[in-house]
């Protein structure tokens, strides 16, 4: 058992059989691969979406949006879900999260061609629920937020 | 001005400047790309999900859900605002619609490596706005329930 270090992401702690997530696992060379890390209480996902990532031309396709929203979701809940039981997060039995209920609020055209951050924190951690509120921001524009409620998986399926 | 045929997708219709999303641009080549057709007074659309789209071996990604769910609701209310107006939905001025909510619920894991359907439904159309409530089903059983708010897009956009 090891320590998560601070440099280490959320993503990086999965367990192989659970670390290929279109979104945010490191097993799949096709996929999103996010990276997501705490900032003090609120967590941290930076992605540049790739050129085909286009809603209309010059803006971010919404979908992405709500992918980057749910996987920094489940990651945030199993960190949370970590920090709650005084644990790190690739500590066993393993931490993994999947989404029950996703939400996304559109608030103004996020733009293509720069990074974009998105932050979360864990509002309310209980039992195997966690529900975790995400913003995606363009330096300081909030263009998008959004709402995740996750739960643990059966450790059945972690295994 | 040419009449929208059964067998011609909602997506066929959007204007060119407008075709390149990422779910549902006929432009985008590398995008999902995918068609929505009437069925009765329900919308229908088909995909295969990639073998990338990957949530755990052996199910769907559920951000490829949420995108799928967040375009089909994009035509399906363009193509009932047409509807609504008794004209074609490739007549002038073009129809597009952007989402400004998207909210699904994860009801079951969806099985990969089969054809998914989306089925949606216009439940309110008033004035720029039409609410969608949309189902991803394999076979008999439905996986997850999404809602779409989608709202015109300005005239000045769509040129």
């Amino acid at each position: 058992m090891s320590q998560v270090m601070d440099d280490k992401a959320f993503q990086d702690a999965y367990p192989y059989s659970l670390a290929h997530c279109y979104g945010c696992g490191r097993m799949n060379p096709d996929g999103l691969q996010i990276k997501t890390h705490w900032d003090g209480d609120e967590t941290v996902t930076r992605f540049r979406p790739w050129p085909q990532h286009t809603a209309i031309p010059g803006f971010v396709y919404g979908g992405l949006l709500a992918s980057l929203i749910d996987c920094h979701g489940t990651g945030t809940a199993a960190a949370a879900m970590a920090r709650a039981q005084n644990r790190a997060l690739d500590s066993d039995p393993p931490l993994r999260f999947v989404t029950a209920s996703l939400k996304v609020d559109y608030l103004q055209p996020t733009p293509a061609g720069v990074e974009l951050e998105i932050r979360g924190r864990a509002r309310e951690v209980k039992g195997r629920k966690v529900i975790v509120d995400a913003e995606v921001r363009v330096g300081d524009a909030v263009t998008a937020r959004g709402e995740v409620i996750a739960v643990e998986m059966p450790a059945t399926f972690v295994r």
